[in-house]
């Protein structure tokens, strides 16, 4: 399973829901034999941050405990997307032959994905050339069963390890909740064109003053056999090749006639 | 320029400089007579912030001092991001008919785009099926001249109000640093496969502590003259259609041949 005869792969592990997250470890567990591990990962929570990256503030960075033998563990003070730039230029002094994201507690289906921490640092690791995936269990309890998580994450790394990612290309696994036995397999997708309706629940401190709290309902009208929904839906664990492209590029010949310059 | 006759059309202005900045103030005045205009944008600053959500934490909203006459305006304690969605659903309590965003202070062209906190506040308008525009001027001065950027902004708000976008995209536009007599025009083209080549500056606090600045240089080895940083480069402003599936689709067959399952 190595990529070299002579050494052990470079693994390094973030996540965001921080380094204490059960998720983080079960992953680490899954591929501790693998390779060199290193886990880099936020000192705190970083759940829906996105692509965020600090350029106006500083970072911090500390060894830290971390519960599987055999791994180096570092804490950021930043975001998953720092984690990895701090990992590559400040911990490691090289690029990672692997990149791992997770596992995080809940879903990166569907447009999930661009909210995603944890698929942010995966994102990240393309952007360097570094083949990445990022894990994710749809179960969000403290307590949550990683068994297939881990069954899954272990697999995917041993075949990326051996075989690469195409170029700019990261992978978008997410796992159902389901006992190993009642997985039906893996299954390569495309993200489904689900959505959120959002709203706010309106509060009153009590100093008076009102604040709010986001919620939402993720509705998913796409039907598609080949979505990430649909797969998780029938008991399979889905595999999104995802890009950083954000280029549309099948509007590209509509918008030239729009004669912009008349 | 408006798409009824009997209602001049809701503009939602949002940004991730924060309300106190100059571009926004500069996207207000560009398009205050095409609509209603109402800005919802970050109380501080939030560069960088990429498609970020506020899910663990609470979010305030405050009315707000804007100098352009005829704005509505509030600040809210979130991302861009959060913005657009505390307006839709408890500002305007409506969708608005085009989101703008900016004028950011600094290119979001190329690799850019995917930690832009003015471009997701964008590609949120896309998810909500809003017709949204993120402007930004190559020019991160505190007093930039944006002449050049508000005939833009203009002339592409103008256009998408009449004609819209397609489902799934918002557009992504960036103005060169240039006095408007010397700006070339506008150029659909596609983001650019540029990168970052990230470093740290290492520093010391008084209590001896070592902390980090994230910095980074910017190459682009794509030399094609169809992506923004040609356009930004030879005097264009440069204009990509961007969507928020990040499925690399072209990569689906590959990974199909990798036999997951046996």
């Amino acid at each position: 399973m190595e990529n070299s005869s002579e050494k052990r792969p470079l693994i390094l592990i973030t996540n965001d829901d921080g380094i204490t997250s059960a998720g983080i470890c079960a992953l680490a567990e899954a591929v501790i034999d693998l390779g060199d591990v290193y886990v880099v990962a936020p000192d705190s929570p970083q759940s829906g941050m996105g692509h965020a990256v600090t350029i106006g503030g500083i970072l911090r960075i500390k060894p830290a405990y971390f519960p599987v033998k055999g791994v180096t563990a570092h804490t950021t003070s930043g975001t998953p997307v720092d984690c990895v730039k701090l990992a590559i230029y400040k911990i490691l002094h090289r690029k990672p032959d692997l990149l791992l994201s997770g596992i995080n507690h809940g879903s990166n289906s569907s447009i999930n994905v661009i909210y995603s921490g944890t698929m942010s640092a995966a994102v990240e690791g393309a952007v360097e050339s570094i083949p990445a995936i990022g894990f994710s269990l749809l179960d969000h309890a403290a307590d949550a069963d990683f068994s297939a998580a881990k069954i899954v994450a272990r697999k995917m790394s041993m075949e990326v390890i051996s075989r690469g990612l195409p170029a700019g290309v990261c992978l978008n696994v997410n796992i159902p909740k389901l006992a190993p036995s009642d997985l039906k397999g893996l299954k390569i997708c495309r993200q489904s064109a689900g959505y959120w309706t959002d709203s706010f629940d309106e509060r009153n401190a009590p100093s008076g003053e009102v604040y709010y709290w986001l919620k939402g309902e993720f509705t998913n009208p796409d039907k598609g056999e080949d979505t990430d929904e649909w797969a998780l839906n029938n008991g399979y664990a889905s595999i999104v090749p995802t890009q950083y492209d954000l280029t549309a590029h099948h509007a590209i010949a509509n918008l030239n006639r729009w004669d912009l310059n008349e």
